[in-house]
């Protein structure tokens, strides 16, 4: 039996016993979360948010891409999010390697090179990375002034968020 | 107190039980999922995900982006994961505008239009959005042709899972 089926399996438990499905679409706590994809981060928990509270975007490195924009902008304009919270974490995974090698092992082992996505955007300093995210939130001019955007390092390690200034 | 303010103290509570600091980087079930970030979706609790098994992508609609697609080639690439659940759901928001509107009113609220993201992805078929999440995937020359890739409708009345074939 594969990964899937099994997810797929978990999920007939699940749904036996689902109550929330009066919730609307509107996140109730009017926030937003840029997180990380790392598999030792369930970010509700992290944060104890609930079902129906807060958008969660996640991707590698939990970084500010034109797709995260995206999903905060629609996040805002049409389903009202107020404040957007930034999480990078130690030992990502984002750290670890440099654009220029990825794309040269790609290159090698499938013989195609000019294909986007261009850049995947790893990082050294893990503070450095989180300003910059915050930064690139805060100057997007989709966004409005208004929201409150504030940035997070966690830590894998001990569970515990610190802020970053 | 802000929003973020009291995820910051729910942090507090989750920390001081947190016992799962030993684990590593690599998805110990070696699947990746792509999901909406909508907030009625709890993805680790929908498919029964516990910590440290899988790389969670979210975005607005749980679209196979440029910057998706950069998080599922950093997953199996350098992280090792094998198969990758994509999930749409019910009554999602990306069904329920234009771009072109979206756009207009950002241009109109702002005085500014030339501005990434240029395109906002909204769909109106669930099914056939789904279908084409898939093929975007299975497409894309850096994923390997050895991955597995399935994809789904989540529905967010009942809490359960319909495979799209």
């Amino acid at each position: 039996m594969g990964i899937i089926d099994d997810s797929v399996r978990e999920n007939e438990a699940y749904a036996s016993s689902f109550t929330s499905g009066d919730l609307t679409s509107p996140p109730s706590k009017n926030l937003a979360v840029v997180a990380c994809m790392d598999a030792r981060m369930n970010v509700e928990n992290i944060l104890g948010i609930k079902l129906g509270e807060a958008h969660i975007i996640r991707n590698a490195g939990g970084s500010v891409t034109e797709d995260a924009l995206r999903s905060l902008i629609v996040s805002t304009k049409l389903l009202g999010t107020k404040e957007f919270m930034i999480i990078n974490h130690t030992d990502c995974g984002m750290m670890k390697f440099k654009d220029e090698d990825l794309k040269s092992q790609l290159l090698e082992e499938t013989g195609t090179g000019a294909v986007s996505p261009s850049f995947f955007y790893p990082f050294k300093d893990l503070e450095a990375n989180v300003r910059e995210q915050i930064q690139k939130v805060k100057t997007h001019p989709w966004i409005p002034d208004s929201i409150v955007v504030r940035g997070f390092v966690y830590d894998v390690k001990t569970g515990k968020l610190s802020e970053v200034k």
